[in-house]
Parts: C-alpha cells; structure tokens; sequence
C-alpha cells in the first residue's frame, strides 16, 4: 500500500480488507486517533473521566447518539465498523477478539470516542528538525506506569501512563514549546529528569511498547499518553468494550496544524 | 518610597534625588530595561551584536540620533540623563565612576540602548503561582558565566551569561511555556539540569548575584542574561561608555503585557 493515500482512500482500503495492520507513516499531515467504544451505560463516566483528565485522555470528537456509526466532523464518509483495521474486543476486562470489522457485533447503545494521539505532535517535532528516537530506531515509543493517579469518575480509575522521548536539554526546551501547541494531543510533557520521582524504577524496562536508546548528555522527557485510558478500562472492567489494537489508528481528514492553538 | 508610584513619579523621584537605588519591586506590572549608552563609533556594531544574540541582549528601544536623550516610545517625558538612579561610567574597558546623573558628562555622540530584563517574566511567573526563588529567599538572581559563545559583532564578543532559577520538573516546563511568551525579555530558557554542560563547574559559585537554594527533585534553568552585553563591552573595552548600576534600571510606561506575544 502508499503511504501517499488519501484519508479517505486509506479509509475504503481498510473498509475493503485491501489495508491490514499498521496505520503509522499513513496519511502524513493528518490527525490519527485513538479509539474506545463503550455501551452507553459506561458512556458518560468514561466522558468525565477524560475531561477530568485531559492530559493523557485528549477527546477530539465523539459519536453524538448511542449506536450512531458516524462522526461527520473528523470524516463524512466515517463508519466506526469498517474504517479501524483492527479492533480489540473486552468483556469484563478481559480481551476475547481481534478482528478487522465489528458490523456484525455492532449494537445500538455503543459510543465511540475518538482520542489524540501522539504522531500529531511527533510529525510537528521532525518538521522542526528534532530527532524522535522511537522513530529513527524504528520502535514503538516506549511506555511506563507511574505513580501519578489520575482523577477517577464512576468505575474509571488508575495511574497516568506516560510515553518518554529523551532529548538534549534545549532540544527538551523546543520540544516543550511545539507540544505546547497541542494541547489535544497530549500538550506540554509532564515530567523530564529523574524517572524515579514518577515511580519508574528502571527506564530500560518498558511497560509497553520498546526501550530506546538515551544517550549521554540527553535527558528523558515523558509525555501523558493514550495508553491511559485503555489501562483505566482494563482496571474497570466493563462488561463490552471495544478499542483499537495498537498502531491501527483512525485516520480523520482533520489536517495535523488543526490541533495547533497557535 | 511608596513602591506604588506610576512610573512617571517614580522617574521624577529619581531625577530629583528624592529615589536612590534599586528599582526592583517598583511599578509593578512595568517594563524596566537594562540600560547601555556608547558613542555613535561602537553604536552600529553593538547593535549588530544585539542582533545576532537575541536572546540575552534584546533590544527594547534605542535613541532615534546621536546624542539625542529621549525615547518617547517608552515614556513621552524620558531622558536618559536623568531618570536611571545610579549610572557607571566605564573608561576603556574599566569602571571610573558610579554617578546618578550624566547631564555634565553628556555627549552629542552617544546613543541608548534599552535592553529587556527578567524582571518582567519574574512577575508572570509569580502570578501563575510558580515560586522565583531569588525572589522568596531576597537574594540577587544567581548568573554564571558560560562556555556558549555569544555571535562576534566588530568589536564585541564573549559568552553567554546565563541566570539559574531552580523548579521542580513541573515547574520547569511551565516556566518554559510562561517565558516563551516573552522573547523580548530572554524568552525560553537555553538549558535546564547539568551545569558543567554549559561550563559552569560549581552551581554554589556565582560569577554575579547570589547563590541561592536548590531543593532535592529540583534542577536548575538557566536563561539567557542582560549581564551577557556588560561583559562583551567589558570584553571590547570601548574608550567610553555608560550603563546602569545593577538592579537599577529605566523604568518604562509599557506595561508588562505589551512584552508577552501571544
């Protein structure tokens, strides 16, 4: 497949089964998204909790009414079923399925949510001549449970999860100012230094995602990261959800610099 | 003296020997300005210099001609000769005088440059709640010499002065969001954690201003100084020249706020 796709080209691609996997590198210049599906039930606590904790848990759009499809504001051809190449389904917390299509389990108390994602401000950072470290080393961006709770709402609870890039201090500066910008995409870093004192005891060990490497003179810098939210479902255990496997993203027609306040 | 004279008073209190000293705490919510005065010989590189070292030499205003002693873009009623409370007059590189008015020893020549000053992003950070630690402990900000070469202009040239103010990481990256808006008082800082990165070999011992506490967890920021222009003209030994005295300084009708960009 191109990378050179439109949205919506890459969109009918995945509806097709023509795209499987891997969304990243697809579509450069356009938001990609997160993705959880929850009954209603468990719809509007999940709601709060990111509002309560927007850092780590950024909403770019939701459905408007249980069981709707569409989202017309990110795409006007979007169809929640058909345009995720491939979804997690969870029962109790529990992942029971990964398929490529969820018409067939489809139901009409589901809501979607749609969360931002970090390659909105990553392709910002390179455009500004930084170096991101996962993707020169060709890694997933290394992930780590902290200590930070976040603010609970209803069953919805846990530790903030954090993604860390390591940067030279005054690259660490620029890196600050151009994230910044994007408070729908996780914003400014919320820790940089010591790895301890957010109750990472060893930086070589990811909790998800792969190590990279920090070299002598850098400093890590650690980012609220999506990965949030799916770890404060899991601790919730509803009894039906649905996300996105990891790296199969939902790609918006929303351009990147839309997220930018500034 | 009441701390809360508008700057016009206070600037009247001063030419009238009736405020002596520092300014610091003055006029709160005013731009005040490091101040260099040099003969229209050294004027042209020195600005050039300014110029390509933005960051710790930013120019808010500067005389219109030679000679002349208003700058009516800060205050309608300015004149250099008589509104800074404590001036050094400087020979060939070494200090001669400390002197509160130069009306006797003005020149047709000399030309004014006003440069930006922390005091201005001292008080946005105080108002977003940050602690400026220089400022809860009564001391001078603590600045260090570096080994980051300032750009050469004619006869100008040296390193840059930084000023070190500790925050927790947090802290810090709010810090950095906070001074961005302000590029025309040092903006962001240019490096945050190691010293001995920047040469600075002992963070305990300054090279102007005071030491000041650093706290477990806390990692100091070091900005870019207006002390960086006093050294270079030290460094050039200009056969005359005239600056303020640390700490007292032109206090402008602009307020604060004009100075944030965004």
């Amino acid at each position: 497949m191109s990378t050179n796709l439109t949205p919506a080209q890459l969109r009918d691609a995945i509806a097709s089964g023509e795209h499987k996997g891997n969304t990243s590198g697809y579509c450069p210049g356009f938001v990609q998204c997160n993705v959880v599906i929850l009954p209603k039930a468990y719809a509007d606590d999940f709601l709060k909790f990111c509002q309560l904790n927007p850092k780590p848990c950024p909403v770019v759009a939701m459905s408007g009414n249980p069981g709707d499809t569409g989202i017309p504001e990110i795409a006007p051809d979007f169809d929640i079923r058909r345009h995720v190449p491939e979804y997690r389904v969870w029962k109790n917390g529990e992942l029971v399925d990964e398929v490529n299509d969820i018409s067939e389990i489809w139901r009409d108390d589901l809501v979607t949510f749609l969360l931002g994602c970090s390659f909105s401000f990553e392709e910002a950072l390179l455009a500004d001549g930084l170096e991101v470290r996962n993707i020169s080393e060709g890694k997933n961006v290394p992930m780590y449970d902290t200590n930070i709770a976040c603010r609970p709402a209803g069953v919805f609870h846990g530790n903030t999860v954090v993604s860390m890039r390591p940067f030279k201090p005054a690259d660490a500066i620029r890196m600050i100012q151009i994230c910044s910008r994007f408070p729908a995409v996780h914003g400014a870093p919320i820790h940089f230094g010591d790895p301890e004192a957010i109750g990472i005891s060893d930086i070589n060990k990811t909790n998800y995602g792969d190590a990279v490497t920090i070299n002598e003179g850098e400093v890590p810098v650690f980012t609220a990261c999506g990965v949030t939210p799916q770890a404060a479902i899991m601790a919730a255990k509803p009894d039906f959800c649905i996300t996105h496997s990891p790296g199969c993203m939902v790609v918006t027609d929303i351009p990147n610099s839309k997220m930018a306040v500034l």
